[in-house]
């Protein structure tokens, strides 16, 4: 089998954002090719999108289902391998069930679903199917990130002790949503984000970004949410603390009304030898703090002594910066990677599977789920599980 | 009279810390003079630091009561004009006490005392003097924090919705307390530096910035304090959340156990229009944040255009950096200049009035209290006052 | 005419570092399909890499005669449109000029040729042919270099009278040429590297940058060229100083020999007005330097006021970094819409033409003559043409 | 002998900048006493100085003449020890001399003198008089220059290959001099100066630095000396290729027309194993640069693992900054630490003795000089010495 792996995609019509980042990122490293899409819920609008990508117009559908159907029909030597997700939270679980129910892997955009409940059901289907299923915890796919755990796993910072983690935008600092900024518009509707705003959309990108670095698990937190934006049905910013199953605790604050800020997730590891920094501001490095002793900087870059699981996940040499499509790219080749070896019956790398997977999601949508009930109770304590 | 102002000192032998950053902030702008001194607990210390700091070893002093008591038998155009007080947190009241009803104006390190009680008795004793009190929260003598203070009460960025408040450090990562290290030995010890260690020591110095930048009050508090490091009997790390007076939410966190940080107290504020940030390591420098325009960087430095609070506070034209001593200075110089305008029955600069006050020092005395009643409580929320 | 812009390569096999740098660069947008190459002088490496592009077997070819004239010889609707060029220095001239004289669009590497003669030759071809050339100086592609250059070309700064540009880099610190690295052994061959090696390499960037940005010519230069690593045959390190059309001045730095320095190409241009300045390390910010004013820092994403031209460089939101790949992505997106317009005879945008052409890149390889020629005769002032 | 070092001053009246910054230096560590002054060639702008500096009347002079020959005429155990220049260059060499005549040590701000004879007088007088000399570069005083030149010296980074130095300033962007500015007016007044302006202002600065720090000679320069801003008599912007007594070369570009720039002396010094940099910028950091391996980042602060020179020079742990005026002060300290040795006829502290001395002065008169002759040659190259 000498081929690119074929993608389908529901969502992602030329004016929404996502849906051409995931297509930048599968494209990057030509290992993945769009064959086919039902790009809105509008089939004109659908047909106008695959023109524009060039596709083949009989492999433009109208709607997810038609497509889902269709392409299980067509001759496993033409129809597409995996379907990427990338519609408003409120249409993530029945596209995405009704993949996994046809055989096809399931490559989907955070939060996973639009209830705890849904999140479930496809975890229920992947188990079922045995299929592949990764959610685009994008954060994930950098390199510093991967190098960060790999470290702190090998112990070299010691035992956990303190994290922060923080995920401040500004770009809800006024009422967007009624200026006709469309994804504000969705963000913002109970109906189409679910029953979180801004730590349904932001908020799960750090929880995950602190398990996935740290290894460890949330047991307990204590949540305050806030709608800081008169007339807002949904929150826009909140602050939680944390405690982790080895006794560590930590402060998870995001806001998306922290005036002038972008987008600056960054995270910090204390234990009980040395703490770790990584930020998206600059994503290409990792400091490496040591109590007493100068501080390191890790920068990405082929000569640089960074551990395997980092070195695969880089494209440039040391002093070319790789930013957000690159990192994206990485969950999308390491996906990729992952059907092939399924494809040829061999071996993947095993440091090409950690793809966020759908029992990553079903956490982001319990966060969600326990964040809203802890802020409601008034800021109160609640378990995670 | 033309004559520098006089100060006494209780505290602060030549092997202690704090004594001789007191002594250096004092000394730096030539308006007070170092005349007398009760330096430590044993005479003999107490003489050698005198005669180390060349002063007049009559006017060098056994005990603070000594000291208080013989420079108030002093004729009035020698004796001390002020008192500064240098010791651990158990040795605050009472030498500010005694010198409150000697007539003397007082200085004091922070926090205010050992216990809310005693701060509430200083509050009194002040009250009734008439007295000056200082309080030193070092960090509001930076120029770039009184041009934050300005801005924010002049609503450039509009009604303040959320505060992030931190102080990482990374000192006692280890057990310093066990190998000798006098300052970690005090601080972590309940019967000198009160019932917090961490909140007590630098939370008290978040807690007094935020109020102090953005002229909120904090209204409750919900405070997780942790003892991170076995053995130790009292909080080296903590997280609180908060809820303001006009409102607004805010977290506020500080550790002593943050592995290789160093001493960065840093401050966001956010309000309807805009964003300002604060950072210890770079304290030149005032970000001012846009939603939609570019950030704005402010620098201390004569030609740029600041508020008159900030420019008289600073030494230097741009780009000659001022630091930790200056903004100490910048207290003692303050200082006194409001003694010198009560002894020459003038009017104060407006701009020179915002040292650190005793109720400044109550409030951080309360904050104390409150974060170790939430904590103990289960971290709960409590109100403030 | 609805399909992807078609691109054979020539050099650029697998174990090559710029080869697939290129790839991705030209299959980020989904815009240019690859579908031919001579990617190796060894035909059977070619075949190698053929395959691992997924490639049709019957257009790898097995040098690159080969592959211009069979694919002059396919029909219209099937043959590559353009052919990039990714060899070392020495083999860039002839494929270049036999794909010109066969009617092909190229976009080759820098510098542009091995001697300014055969850049000359090349200019010859291209105008005598009408098609459309371009030369990869990557950092001309990232939106904050044109948004700089924009601000400069329309007086935000005015005139210009200062510019540094610097790129530093430690790679060849120790002999890598004699250890195995491939890269550094051409780099460090005048037979294949020309005439110069570091400023063959990275010092025409340096030279690139400041006139793109800045819109001035070089017209004098005093270079002082350096072999710092014993026993290598050609220049690692230097410094020029330059004159500009307008009077400015300048100074020019390019080292690779500076130890611990990845890749940081930075630039300041200072006006009557103001300054700008831009650097690798952060490319997506510019900043704007004001005397007695607030610096600004612009920064990429949608949402801010940035220049047109920038703004259609740009595929993510504020916040979400890009990098060197998607820099270098704009120079082929942008070759590829020009190519486009050719074909469907429509306008180009005027904000998709500032891919750098053969005379930059005979600009380039003048420069390289020049720098060359100061330093062996001990630098000394020599005229740029 | 237990008493302070007593220092007189000559120039700095109140209005003055320097003359107070160098108070503040000299009063910081309470090791020095200011005595008496001779702060303007006004008498009676003198007189009010002395006056707002607390002086007792009787020694505060109306001429520098007066005040050194009444001194000296004064019993030991009263008069100064010390004499401070802070005039205007041309009045440097008739003071200085003078109290070397005199007997009275002497600290004298930079260039040490109007003319390279002048200094060169000097130098005669000082070796002559075997008084102790200081001249106030003061940037040596850094505690992280110090540990630089330690550990370049050392050997660390292995031989020195190439040296940048930067001095950007941006205060002469307009034309000062004309509005009113004191300092621009004698800055670009040759008569005042000297025969350069930025060179001699903030090159002299810059050359210090670069042989203080890695120890080596200046042994051939080519300058580029610009009157950038139309009307000015002397240079405000230039740049200079260096060759060093080990084979090294390097860059200095000096400015003060780089609009928006404001004080940020930075060097890079690269060897054959490692990088150094220091910026003014972040004056308590120092980079060490490894190729291939992570950079390390030194901080100032007790509990680091600083060589003695810098220990003793620091007076905060990590995380406090200290600026300017400490490294100023430091060049005061260490200077009376070495009168004090003498007076008691006790060995100074080796870590003590790095104040500049006349030797120093006479380098930076002699770059002036060179400086100002390459460039009237047209910018060829002219030997140092």
């Amino acid at each position: 089998m000498n081929r690119k792996i074929r993608m389908g995609m529901v969502g992602g019509s030329k004016d929404a954002f996502i849906g051409e980042v995931h297509r930048m990122a599968a494209n990057l490293d030509g290992e993945i090719e769009l064959v086919c899409g039902a790009f809105s819920s509008s089939a004109e609008k659908s047909k106008k999108t695959g023109e524009q990508l060039y596709l083949d117009q009989d492999r433009v559908y109208g709607s997810y289902e038609e497509m889902i159907t269709a392409e299980a029909a067509l001759p496993e030597d033409v129809r597409m391998d995996f379907v990427a997700i990338v519609t408003p939270n409120h249409v993530h679980h029945d596209p995405a069930a009704l993949a996994l129910k046809h055989g096809f892997h399931v490559m989907i955009d955070k939060p996973l679903a639009f209830t705890l409940e849904e999140a479930k059901d496809l975890q229920q289907l992947v188990e079922k199917s045995g299929l592949l299923f990764g959610v685009t915890h994008t954060y994930t796919g950098y390199p510093m990130v991967k190098q960060a755990r790999h470290m702190i796993s090998n112990g070299d910072i010691g035992k956990v002790r303190k994290v922060y983690v923080e995920y401040p935008q500004g770009w809800l600092t006024f009422p967007q949503e009624k200026s006709g900024n469309k994804q504000a518009e969705w963000r913002t509707d109970p109906a189409r984000s679910g029953k979180s705003g801004c730590m349904g959309d932001i908020g799960t990108h750090a929880e995950n970004m602190v398990e996935f670095m740290t290894g460890l698990q949330i047991t307990r937190l204590c949540a305050q949410l806030n709608i800081v934006v008169p007339g807002r049905p949904i929150d826009d910013d909140g602050a939680v603390l944390l405690e982790f199953d080895n006794g560590a605790t930590g402060v998870l604050t995001a806001s998306q009304i922290a005036a002038g800020e972008e987008n600056d997730l960054k995270i910090r590891v204390y234990g009980e030898k040395g703490g770790i920094e990584w930020s998206h501001y600059d994503p290409n490095t990792l400091l490496l703090k040591w109590q007493g002793k100068p501080m390191q900087t890790l920068r990405t870059g082929g000569d640089r002594d960074l551990a395997p699981v980092a070195m695969k996940n880089l494209r440039l040499p040391a002093g070319h910066p790789e930013g957000y499509l690159e990192a994206f790219a990485n969950l999308y080749k390491n996906f990729a990677h992952q059907i092939k070896a399924r494809m040829t019956d061999t071996a993947p790398d095993p440091d090409l599977l950690d793809v966020p997977t759908v029992t990553d999601g079903v956490r982001g949508m319990n966060f969600i789920e326990k964040v809203v009930e802890s802020s409601e109770k008034g800021a109160v304590w609640v378990n995670f599980d």
